[in-house]
């Protein structure tokens, strides 16, 4: 029996993924044999002496873009049918919870990281199925936006977290921020744990708790509070 | 001289960033003296024979709490007067470029990765001055995210970016998405790289880039295009 989702990452910068891979969660899925993870480098596909994987864009401009050979080759190397091909980049789809539980089911992932000022666009309209991006910020190239998708996503995957980890999410689905926890010791320089956690009265906990949650989300997230009414 | 921002990491997975500090322009910048970056395991301040750095929650729920000693311990160790001690969590501040080129001026960053359920809610209310979510899903654990905000923010730090690069984040900054680009060969499987980016007209070809940005932030990002009037 196969895993229960591969996902294949395609960049110009493998190692950056090898200790991430290697670590915590996504470490014991693979060994369960519940993922499968496959770091690819690109430059494996490209041609010629140099094996080079850029090159200027057309119409001028800084930087250089990413060629279409080698993505093209190694993309129909590596692609399955009915998998799911991405592209990480700054102008994609806002990643969230839902895309990650989507991808979860899809079998088999590829992640294109982009690296220089961007990719040929016939890259992304031929080769693409989801342009998915972490956030409104640029980073040097797209290799860590690719393992937090993966990381985010394998959650999403029956047996990979721990049954006790489980609600760690639906509290953040339901659209509250969390509330605070303390644990041991019950005082720590004179900061003492609040008493209602101490009380064993699980009533007055889910209240308070729940209490928290709202104003910790009303404070902070308007922007999601809002959604709640 | 030392270098001009010194990022201390401070998490349970420390090998999860190895691979990503050794590559890219993150690495050559340390070797060029720009950036001190460093990786401490929170472990190494952890007492008693078993090295504990987790416990249950009190007022009961799943999973493992990060506990506040060894990061009381550890954080003593590294802060600098005037440095920025960040924790990266769901429920922080949106991460944004402007955040990035903020933390690229502190000097002397310390990045706190949570696992498990979380931590302590006393590390956060007396050793932490910014809690910053890189976005709205949930990771096994903060290093990731650690890593992001490291690479978001050196690009900020003069001389870690090379002189043609550093136009990238303007076009993001200024509100609209990148515009489409190709480069080489002008012709593949058929599909052709637009007429006018091989015409040599400057004028025409910023008109068409500009006039694509538009078109695209119009159709994918309305909550970005609006705020443009």
């Amino acid at each position: 029996m196969g895993a229960k989702l591969r996902i294949d990452f395609l960049t110009l910068f493998p190692n950056m993924l090898t200790g991430f891979l290697g670590e915590s969660m996504l470490a014991r899925a693979q060994k369960n044999g519940i993922l499968e993870l496959n770091v690819y480098n690109i430059r494996d596909w490209a041609e010629g002496k140099h094996k080079n994987t850029d090159d200027r864009p057309y119409g001028g401009g800084p930087g250089m873009l990413m060629k279409p050979e080698p993505i093209f080759a190694a993309m129909e190397a590596l692609q399955t049918p009915g998998c799911t091909r991405i592209y990480m980049c700054p102008d994609g789809e806002k990643f969230s919870p839902q895309i990650a539980s989507e991808l979860s089911k899809a079998g088999h992932l590829i992640i294109l990281s982009g690296h220089y000022e961007g990719i040929d666009q016939r890259v992304r309209d031929c080769l693409i199925d989801r342009e998915i991006s972490i956030g409104d910020y640029v980073l040097t190239n797209g290799t860590l936006p690719a393992a937090v998708i993966a990381d985010a996503t394998a959650r999403y995957v029956k047996g990979v977290l721990g049954e006790e980890n489980s609600l760690t999410f639906d509290s953040f689905n339901g659209n509250l921020l969390a509330f605070p926890q303390y644990t041991r010791p019950s005082e720590f320089r004179g900061m003492k744990v609040p008493e209602v956690l101490l009380n064993g009265n699980h009533a007055e906990i889910e209240c308070w708790r729940r209490q928290c949650q709202i104003e910790k989300t009303k404070a902070r997230r308007q922007d999601i509070f809002k959604t709640k009414e």
